[in-house]
């Protein structure tokens, strides 16, 4: 069964307000097996809303729609849903006494602007609404069936999960949208697209595709079909998938790169320390977003200035004379004396220039040093980075958490 | 001129990801005078791009698209924007050229995946990509003009400000969307509303809404008409707005709380640094996120156990062991040992209990300490926020950075 969504608003057309609906109900339907085909969205205008839910059901067996059934006169879904279907609007019992009981709930009068709320489409029927005035509406046009939810979040939430979503299921025969993604870190997308080249063929299934998220590469195995089925599908490609990629490969679904370095660090009993410089706060700031990570992480300092690189690093003051705070000796000994200060089992330490100005022929922006110290040694290592000041930072930050990573996971092998 | 905005890629269309560029992309073309109609999000299927593209540039003057220009087979809009124009593919020598340059500058041969990123669309042109290797299309469907660009989200930002938007520029008929968004912080959602009531009366031109955005409550201006005109409607409201919210304003338009502090120091030429805990380094990489902010960091130190407290802040273990480390006289010592060892004019420090576990009756989930301390003194508050263990250190980190910036503004008043 094919579905198409549709978003209904002049603020989300203009783009005030960011649509997180249609991604929402469009992973709500995948999951009970509808195929999401497209998303639309337009304008507070009957006549844009009716021809985009003419559209949508020409080529659809499902319409969902949000926005538009407000009590004012710019929500027009109503209107434009009536003109779709080739009726009028005409008084809903069943809308009015939802609209009745509410006002009597909130001991206010029915406004004017409220039983305009009432008025469905003729052979509609209305969507209960347990949370607000705008009760939803069922209707067909042709033969494709259209929902209509209002678009306040938490409304149009529980009308999906409560109401849309359970009528669909068992419709849509069994099928679902099965989906594995695999996580990658500091492998180039052109390299990843070499290497799983036979498995991204268009009309493969699995379906394997790859999307840029935050610098890193992630690797979207998905299939439509029955649930043991493709199950037992994605597991062979993403077993593939993770031994043609190896180290770079770093977690599953949503696991973030912060999350994989604690599993690691909790696995390895091992605790960590960051000196940050350039990424100025953000590597610490990833790892205290996994809960429990105290028992792992000791500290982390932001040596901002030469200073404090001196005062709480213990950085010799004439490495920064001679090679300039964004160098190897200098981030080799942040990570040393912050391993030295901490106690900590391993220190990361980053030191780079993260723009826009600051550049030069030697270390242009977005140069970055990284050094990595435990029992065994101290590695460094410099990378590059493109993009603005926010990527180069989070591309740098993500890099030297890597670091930990790969570490620890030489270890474990050894 | 009318625009359509479309979004391209099978994990939008799934939900797997939320599209935020085609907001981004119809505030821009907006901001421009071009009347944005419709978005539509679509596959990465060959056949779907090329119906996407017919049917936007069937009722539009400007077609915008994002995605599907990388490297891997899944990336089809070249395809499918070939298939509308009705023309072939072939290699374009610009495009063949910022491969071949990109290759050079990061040391890697130019790989196979990588020149199917020069195969365009007969009669296209080549948009430069100053960060990455995928070009952008500029191209014509009849009358309508059709951008490619990138889905990467830097890429597409730079391309779409530096070649799109100036292209469009003075194409248009003269109205614009135009618009004003104060930002506040520490006013409630309905305090807001209730001092803004009258501006805020559904058919009132401009337009005032309010948006939570994280955690704050931006104020929203906007109106439809000539510049000139706009422009005076706008700023009469957007005094009015500031005269009733107060201190609670930290800027307008994109100005992030980040960029208020940093203005605000550099306005003072006040120097601070952080002592944090339950933020784990986000008030500094917030403050690191402002160029230039490393004339006013000192440095910030992330304790985030009780042995890090003592050796890096100086707080007496007989406080931590007495009050425990989320208490007043903890955040406090924290301020105070961060401003004496920093050398800093102002120490802001934070302790708190983020969640999801570690809560007790006494300090629940949520429950944060803050302290300034300065040359007049320290000053420390508590609260409790709400929210899931990112939205708490979130809004406490903006706790934290507020203090710094209503301290320099009284002191800017005495």
């Amino acid at each position: 069964m094919r579905a198409v969504v549709l978003s209904i608003g002049t603020e989300l057309v203009t783009g005030l307000r960011l649509d997180t609906h249609s991604a929402d109900i469009a992973r709500a339907l995948s999951a009970v097996g509808l195929e999401v085909v497209r998303h639309e969205t337009v304008d507070d205008r009957r006549e844009d809303i009716a021809s985009a839910f003419r559209r949508a059901a020409a080529e659809a067996d499902v319409v969902v729609a949000s926005g538009g059934l407000g009590p004012t006169l710019d929500d027009l879904t109503r209107e434009g849903l009536a003109d779709a279907m080739g009726v009028p609007l005409e008084e809903n019992a069943a809308a009015l006494a939802h609209l009745e009981a509410w006002a009597r709930s909130h001991e206010r009068p029915l406004s004017l602007s409220n039983r305009r709320q009432a008025m469905l489409p003729r052979g509609s029927r209305a969507i209960p609404n347990p949370v607000g005035t705008a009760v939803g509406v069922a209707a067909r046009i042709g033969r494709a069936r259209v929902y209509c939810m209002p678009g306040v979040p938490g409304e149009m939430a529980l009308m999906l999960a409560e109401e849309v979503v359970p009528s669909l299921r068992g419709e849509a025969s069994g099928r679902m949208m099965a989906l594995r993604t695999v996580r990658t870190f500091g492998m180039a997308e052109s390299v990843v697209g070499d290497r799983l080249g036979d498995l991204m063929a268009p009309d493969r299934r699995p379906h394997v595709g790859t999307a840029v998220r935050g610098g890193m590469i992630d690797v979207h195995i998905y299939a439509f079909g029955r649930p043991d089925d493709v199950a037992a599908l994605l597991e062979a490609d993403a077993r593939s998938v993770r031994g043609r990629l190896g180290d770079a490969v770093f977690g599953e679904g949503e696991t973030t790169m912060e999350q994989a370095v604690a599993a690691t660090l909790a696995d390895r009993r091992a605790t960590v320390a960051v000196a940050e410089s350039c990424t100025g706060g953000l590597v610490a700031a990833k790892l205290v977003s996994v809960p429990g990570i105290s028992a792992y992480l000791v500290e982390a300092v932001v040596a901002y200035s030469d200073e404090s690189k001196v005062r709480r690093l213990g950085v010799p003051e004439e490495l920064l004379r001679v090679h300039g705070a964004v160098s190897e000796p200098v981030v080799r000994a942040m990570a040393e004396g912050m391993r030295r200060q901490s106690g900590a089992d391993l220190a990361v330490a980053d030191t780079g220039v993260a723009g826009p100005t600051g550049g030069s022929p030697a270390k242009p922006v977005g140069t970055v040093w990284f050094a990595l110290a435990d029992a065994d040694g101290t590695a460094a290592a410099r990378e590059i980075f493109t993009g603005d000041r926010a990527l180069v930072r989070d591309r740098a930050a993500n890099y030297a958490l890597n670091m930990v990573r790969l570490r620890l996971a030489l270890r474990g092998r050894s």
